[in-house]
């Protein structure tokens, strides 16, 4: 261990590599239930691309496990600690490096957080969309690490659909550049969107190129309240169907508005089965909306609100936005994280509610519902030992549900070490032989954040 | 070769096999110039996936290169035979399998016609977005195998972008399926995105599942006569600064107008030095023409001509879409396929002006200009080979010149065989190395596309 932190002081400033095991502690996990992580030899926090290719060679040459992060706002374990692995902590490489209002990209490190981007471009008119929801907090670099989404991806997609181009660490230290600056390309394999999503085990992310978009017009929301989860998921596809692109469709279950009932006071019915949220940031919001909750009150909604204006939006925003904390305070949670075809959220939903009987637990769903990314939230006791090992299983059981119609075990959050064990159902056997192939050809010696993903 | 034709006869229909060299030659290569191709052995056209499995055992058991082909309407070269490889046709294999308007998906086979795909999306008010030129006859696989763009991707982007999930046949006839049918997900690296522009050269694609977007209302056009192409540019560069979001922006320089004019009398001056061609298909199309037309008003265009209606926008258009077709009448061409941000495009077409000079040459430009995708179009008389000489350098010094303005090689076309030589300059060392490690991870034999791309 001694030879590893003198190594890596040979090429990184004194404060930048920690071996306070108080600190390094500190930082030995993201936000991920049910992961363990192990001890770090070692904390680093370069500022410049030359640093980490120092970082990584000397991981190389002392064949040291490597485990890059950001601001550990993950929900999969993709960050947490492996023993005796250096933490690279990319947060020091915050800077935004350029906008460009005619090429409509940006230039960032990675450590840049994801509000500060947002707010740097909106300066020139122009919007970096993706926007999960510790967008306050987490960085692009994390955001690139796990194809981050969020509220917007109904109609703007996901942080793939931005990543232009890369400057990528590999694990030998040579620097990687992917991509372009173009709006076109198609010059050898699309290696920029192979590195999105690959939460750090291909390579190490140092620079992106990312692309904006014009500020769309603020956004009008409605809330309505449906009387069954399947009737509002019915209205969910009828709006789609009728070929309306909301810029945020999100529904939430009766056990998640009755959760923020009891946090905020919020004036919804604790009767409501499900309420959906439906905003639009087009020319004609109020005729959008007006069409929507058309839609809505012919499939059985109870109440429809729409907002005069953006500020009340916001105000309808809110549960849905509390949604996570309120459960917070029911018992410990944890978040999954399954996408359906939109046509089978209903019976996603409806699946949810009876494996949370099953194991007798409370189990509220917030869903993309746009997307058909569900967010069952199952809530336990941690310190009853029978009830945690309930909450596991449903968790299991809910990735099988979401599979077995025709979902993915991950929508948004990754893979991490949390779903480790799920990626092989989902991809089978010819499949998970190719992505490992694919991760040997990046990182041979297998030392960039092993044991996640693969 | 007899080995070979006899193990493929054994899992394929007898009218599949082809071996006469009359109709084997005619499969030969594809539309670009300055492309060799070899002597195939056979000629197969499979109509199911288990045939396509049988073709790539045979190949592997056997050792022969297998070059996958659509309708053979690429620019690179890319469906090119190489001698004694099994040319595999996919074109039979031309069902769509499935619209799923509640999804927005639509499932096909890899010998669809992006046309027939288009229009049966249509019938359910959905869309397709991208449209090469070819759309009328080129595939969804030859689409998906070059990760093609077109006319709309200044707005709705390129193949990429509406890929969710492919069946791809691999080198040695396993079945692999990449993606989902769901709107998000991230379960393992995304081997969908890394297949799509790989030209056949990681595996046979077999099926694919796409998104759609809603029918937008009909595009309307204006179009705007200059006296420079750097006003012109200076004009696509204004518009897109100022938040818009047209959904076609075409630039045609003088040498193609004049070519437009002497084929189909249009009524263009023959002194326009660049003719910008704008669409848009908003809400409000009137006013958001009117507000691009005065700004090439403001950038020095001589006239500005808004289209009435729809057909009217149609012909203002048929000028952009007989471009190719016109300078064809000058002489052989050869099309280039260079992308540099839209900043550097004016720098970019005088550049291209200077190499016509340089080379005694005709080069007339049209170009994707909201994207900075140019396509230089190269006039020579192919019977003079001083005058094809030049030519081919011509070419080459166009790309040199997209790379020093910060581009890319090819924006839409594909590397194939036409620059294979320049792909290293573009990715560097360690870019090309990564990106053979990722050919062998896929087929260690060398046998799908040889020579193509790297």
């Amino acid at each position: 261990m001694s030879d590893l932190v003198d190594l890596l002081r040979e090429g990184l400033p004194e404060a930048a590599v920690v071996v306070d095991p108080d600190v390094t502690a500190a930082y030995r996990q993201d936000m991920a239930g049910f992961c363990e992580s192990g001890a770090p030899a070692v904390l680093v926090f370069p500022d410049t691309v030359e640093q980490v290719r120092h970082v990584l060679r000397s991981a190389t040459a002392l064949r040291v496990p490597v485990v890059p992060q950001g601001a550990r706002t993950g929900l999969s374990g993709g960050a947490n600690a492996v023993d005796g692995c250096i933490l690279l902590s990319l947060v020091r490489m915050n800077r935004i490096l350029e906008i460009d209002p005619v090429n409509r990209i940006a230039v960032v490190e990675p450590g840049v957080v994801n509000a500060e981007l947002s707010r740097a471009a909106g300066a020139h008119g122009l919007t970096y969309p993706p926007d999960p929801s510790s967008w306050e907090s987490c960085t692009i670099g994390g955001n690139i690490g796990t194809a981050s989404g969020g509220l917007c991806c109904v109609k703007y997609g996901t942080t793939s659909e931005y990543v232009l181009g890369l400057d990528v660490v590999l694990a030998d230290g040579e620097l990687l550049r992917t991509g372009r600056r173009t709006a076109k390309g198609v010059a050898g394999y699309d290696l920029t969107r192979l590195l999105v999503g690959s939460e750090g085990t291909l390579g190490v992310v140092v620079g992106a190129t990312l692309a904006l978009r014009p500020t769309p017009p603020p956004q009008l929301a409605l809330a309505a309240e449906f009387p069954s989860t399947e009737a509002a998921c019915a209205a969910v596809c009828a709006v789609m169907e009728a070929g309306y692109t909301p810029s945020l469709m999100e529904l939430m279950d009766t056990v998640s508005v009755r959760a923020v009932n009891a946090l905020a006071q919020m004036g919804l019915p604790d009767s409501t089965a499900a309420l959906l949220l439906i905003a639009f940031d087009t020319l004609d919001p109020v005729a959008d909306l007006a069409a929507a909750g058309e839609i809505c009150t012919a499939h059985g909604a109870t109440e429809v609100v729409p907002a005069a204006d953006s500020a009340e939006s916001e105000l309808l925003l809110q549960a849905r936005r509390l949604s996570l904390t309120a459960m917070d305070r029911l018992g410990t949670t944890m978040v999954d994280d399954v996408a359906v075809p939109r046509s089978a959220l209903a019976a996603m939903i409806s699946g949810v509610a009876e494996i949370a009987e099953r194991f007798d637990l409370t189990i509220g769903v917030v869903a993309h519902a746009g997307d058909g990314n569900t967010h069952p939230v199952v809530v336990f006791d941690a310190d009853d030992p029978d009830e945690t090992a309930r909450a596991r299983e449903s968790f299991d059981a809910i990735m099988a549900l979401g599979l077995d119609l025709g979902g993915t075990i991950t929508g948004e959050h990754g893979v991490g070490l949390l779903k480790r064990d799920w990626l092989a159902r989902e991809l089978g056997p010819v499949g998970l032989e190719l992505q490992r192939r694919v991760k040997a050809a990046f990182d041979p010696l297998g030392l960039l954040n092993p044991g996640k993903v693969l």
